[in-house]
């Protein structure tokens, strides 16, 4: 499945502060474990910061270049300047084509199913089940057991939510 | 003229040292003032470090993500990593088809147009008119006057070999 059309994509939300990034990069690991091609998209709501200054590939993109590449034997990075953010789709179509599933974080609203982190000491409600009742909610990785109307998993068992992760894939 | 098919690529070629990355930045900037929107594409021999420990994007790579992507408002970084390296053809093809024109370096045999990289007190020959006659040389930035068969430009003269970059790919 998956070959011809765009990959599945998962997508992670959550207050800041729960730890989703700690959660995405554990199920990331144990989907290697298990031999996936994995994607990973991240939203960046400031002005990250890759590359290092006085590399060349930071002098490329210093200077002005609207797109700069570096490939070597084991990977490659490229950097691109734009004006409008491409949408998830677009991404996903254009990057992700090659790997079996993608991990989404930090897209709020975007129409992917979902995934949403909360922790006790961090949330005293869920995003998705507020004011704002979302339809995407698939489950909930949590640290205390909620009364809610999805499954829900232990927030640090990262291989029963891959578990469910693939079974959602129909992987 | 390249909307519809891939861009125009130049690769510019050097000894060691010779300071192509610092020609090829220059010549990023000169492209930029007069408008043109720019790629660069940089072959590493090595393995490069891209991005910073602890950002969230490196943890996503780190815990062994096959291709991650993160986007912000103005700009977007992807980290693949490949057990082959793409072409340079598939490169420019899947990145750079939104550009007015590729400044390529690192890639020796390529079959691209080359420019070589010529400084009196570092080399004592041209790569490219040695024992090897590349048909590709199209010119060379030297910082001395040379005999060759093809048109020679000042090293330090950018808007000179932006001038006939241009021309050469009928910009």
């Amino acid at each position: 499945m998956g070959e011809v059309s765009a990959p599945p994509a998962i997508s992670f939300v959550a207050r800041s502060g729960t730890g989703k990034t700690t959660l995405v990069t554990a199920l990331i690991s144990e989907l290697k474990t298990r031999g996936y091609r994995v994607g990973a998209i991240k939203h960046d709501a400031h002005r990250f910061e890759i590359d290092h200054p006085g590399k060349d590939s930071y002098r490329f993109t210093a200077s002005g270049a609207d797109s700069m590449l570096i490939s070597s034997d084991s990977k490659l990075a490229f950097v691109r300047q734009h004006r409008q953010p491409p949408d998830i789709g677009e991404l996903i179509e254009r990057y992700f084509k090659d790997v079996d599933l993608i991990l989404v974080e930090g897209f709020k609203r975007v129409g992917l199913p979902k995934i949403e982190v909360y922790r006790q000491e961090r949330n005293s409600s869920l995003l998705c089940r507020g004011e704002h009742h979302d339809p995407d909610l698939l489950a909930v990785a949590t640290d205390i057991e909620l009364q809610i109307d999805v499954p829900q998993f232990d927030l640090n068992n990262p291989a029963a939510i891959v578990d469910f992760l693939l079974i959602s894939c129909e992987l």
